[in-house]
């Protein structure tokens, strides 16, 4: 390993200016990896991801290896000077599922240039930006680091994840043994976030915590005819109905009890910044053809998005839900429920509380079982740490804009992770804007973010290496 | 046409003995026709079914034809001595669907014989109780007073269907020109009913009502990370569970307003009638793997089966429902509700007072959608009209049992358009057993209610006749 050259940032930002095509290829070429963690049919192309991952870095001149475990592989990677500022990025190579396949206006893995209807340029694909267009940004910029000067500016080390969209149990079990080769490192850098706009820098600063499971309500042994046993016969979609209902009042709030205990008001300070960010709400929510925030009444649309827990049915079903129709009485019915949380409060304290409302709910003639996916506690930044005015003021000399200190609505488990196996902080830098819809059919990243992102990271790089 | 014999029921009833497995072999041939009406698929298989059912009505020696509609054709067909008693037996010769597929033993079309744990022999295949079985019990005893004597006893005029499981949309626009041919009946016979007990038959005096309809909520214009938007935005499953919910209060009532006008309290008479047929609400729901009536509270099980209305959740679906966990709020969520009616209450009312609540309960920057399916009226027999004790007479010579006046959670719209449009009444005689899963996998119809069925047909037509 070379001793580190003198940061040539200007040379670092021309190769990649330079290297545009070659950067959308290989986007375009792991984008083409259908590498769906959820569902086991694509447990082959989730390595293929891995494997696609590892060779490149090694491309680039990591010192790189797959680690194996229960699930999708991990691929870790170290290179750059030793000895000095280290710092550990983290990504994941799987993506969300598709359906509804339907809605999608072109393949979702085979990945192309569309044009917005307000003139920016965008990568539609799956993952596109959740997670292997941003994951794609940070090695660009190693990759014309060491193109363009030899070497990285300092001590890299790489961690890349195939189950984040599944509940990262494969990470998990990894910190925990609390592995020398991350602890070294000074600080995480996590990129799985957005930009304020899309002229806009930020650095996301707290993150919602969350907790998700799948609740399963039996009742008859089989299905029934509603008319022969309707009105006498326990309906497990009745069931399930009420008590999921149960779960908010009126005024938006969740009725567990406990559940806000450790949610802390929002900082006088963090307050008057986020009304300084000019967000308006009915913008937000008419991008998405909504127009009013359906949250906890008294709370700004900001609030309910950043500090405050939310209770969500992501999925329900039960009964017949083909052509036409079925008088039925269902032996069964299922809902995927998840929690955001913020503040102190424990994911485990959620889930048995909503556990114990479920079952006290429920007929008690009718059966009631979970089944837990992922957990994450909710975290808040050091932002008075001396990496976060460094990495602002990298962002703020790329895009021109003051870089933006902002909340996040979603859960990041890695973070609290990190923090308590690894005593690192993270520093949450991502280029995804708001209309990407992630998680959703006809995935995007623009153009700008890919590659705003790139030189982002490499002067970001740079200033964590000064 | 020759004059009517006198009846020799002897001759008869040894007929249908002498000629069981022949019944049998025609059974099963119209069982594996897969004429499930819902489903655009199945379309050409009803049709089959008609054709089959017209072919068999020319074979006894009806003069038969096909009634083309907007959907599967009507089957009609007349027999017998003309001048005297004229009945108007109904059927259907569709079938429900067939998922859940997997939990099915056997192929759901491709019939066989099976024991029962207590003995019972019974053919299980989708439609064998509702309603090929059933009607097969009423064409088993016409060709048998054919072959056994020549003629009908009586005027008969067979009328099938093939909607009745998905509306019967086409029989209301046949009926709705109240046909000569159709109003020339005395009385009409509907067939798909149960006895009260394997030993016990019945006559069933009262019926539900019921409507159908499918409800879909609309919010954000794509599916949501349920993070990055979750706690602003309006979702869709949070809309329908709610209103869904709030359809009933903590003592099992429907809310809707004015829902129970027209609802009646049982007469005294028929309470005790009830009360005497030894009905065990924890055998009934036990032998389903309930314990316990989930209906009113303060209404016996039987009145929760038979006279009091319901309302029911037969099927909901939104949001992420594979494998493994996506946090998304989706776009839009569904669900198939029906209610049972009663007494005076108008399905078209009841309708109007679902659809209104569930758009004054919806978030209003949601959107609420309806579709209808089928909907009858309630209806209850003049138990003291003459073919009634005839009719009991006769089932009760067949079972040496007395049999019973009993009602029924079931809605056979028909038997309200035979009423309004041909000024019939109906004679609901059936052999079905609680037992049979007719709308579930594995449905059975005993041999000894197919066996059983047709010589009770061939006496009540006899005593009709008479």
């Amino acid at each position: 390993m070379p001793d580190t050259p003198l940061p040539d940032i200007a040379a670092v930002l021309d190769r990649l200016d330079a290297d545009r095509e070659g950067a959308l290829e290989r986007l375009f070429a792991l984008l083409r990896l259908k590498s769906v963690s959820t569902d086991p049919a694509y447990a082959e192309e989730c390595r293929r991801a891995a494997d696609w991952l590892l060779d490149d870095l090694r491309a680039i001149g990591f010192d790189a290896r797959l680690v194996e475990t229960e699930g999708h592989p991990l691929v870790i990677g170290h290179g750059g000077p030793e000895g000095g500022p280290h710092v550990l990025f983290y990504g994941h190579y799987d993506v969300q599922p598709v359906d509804p396949l339907e809605l999608w206006e072109t393949d979702p893995f085979e990945p192309r240039i569309a044009g917005l209807p307000d003139g920016r340029q965008a990568i539609t694909a799956r993952g596109a930006s959740d997670d292997k267009g941003q994951v794609m940004t940070f090695l660009e910029a190693c990759r014309a680091w060491k193109a363009a000067t030899g070497s990285l500016p300092c001590r890299v080390t790489v961690l890349l994840e195939g189950e984040e969209e599944s509940g990262g149990e494969s990470l998990t079990a990894y910190l925990a043994g609390q592995p020398e080769e991350l602890k070294a490192a000074d600080v995480a850098l996590v990129c799985d976030t957005g930009m304020w706009d899309p002229e806009t820098p930020a650095i996301t600063t707290q993150l919602r915590g969350n907790v998700t499971q799948q609740v399963t309500v039996t009742g008859p042994s089989r299905d029934l005819h509603s008319g022969l046993y309707g009105g006498a016969a326990a309906n497990p979609i009745h069931e399930l109905t009420r008590a999921l209902a149960a779960l908010r009042d009126a005024a938006g709030r969740i009725t567990l009890p406990g559940f806000y205990d450790g949610v802390p008001e929002l900082p006088e300070e963090l307050r008057a910044q986020w009304e300084g960010l000019g967000f308006e709400p009915g913008d937000f929510l008419g991008a998405v053809g909504l127009s009013s925030p359906a949250g906890e009444q008294g709370r700004s649309a900001l609030e309910q998005l950043w500090s405050r827990p939310t209770a969500e049915i992501n999925g329900i079903w039960g009964g017949y839900t083909g052509a036409g129709f079925k008088t039925v009485i269902p032996a069964e019915a299922h809902a995927k429920v998840s929690f955001r949380l913020v503040g102190e409060q424990d994911p485990q304290a959620v889930r048995a509380a909503f556990q114990a409302h479920m079952r006290a709910a429920i007929d008690p003639q009718c059966g009631v079982a979970f089944t837990d996916f992922g957990a994450g506690k909710p975290i808040s930044m050091p932002i008075e740490a001396p990496e976060f005015a460094k990495a602002r003021q990298a962002l703020t000399d790329e895009w021109g804009r003051e870089a933006a200190f902002i909340g996040s609505g979603g859960s990041i488990p890695v973070v609290g992770q990190f923090k308590r196996q690894l005593g690192l902080d993270s520093l949450l830098i991502g280029f995804g804007q708001d209309d990407d819809r992630i998680h959703s059919p006809n995935e995007k990243y623009d153009l700008t973010s890919f590659h705003g992102g790139a030189r982002s990271w490499a002067r970001v790089l740079a200033a964590l290496a000064g």
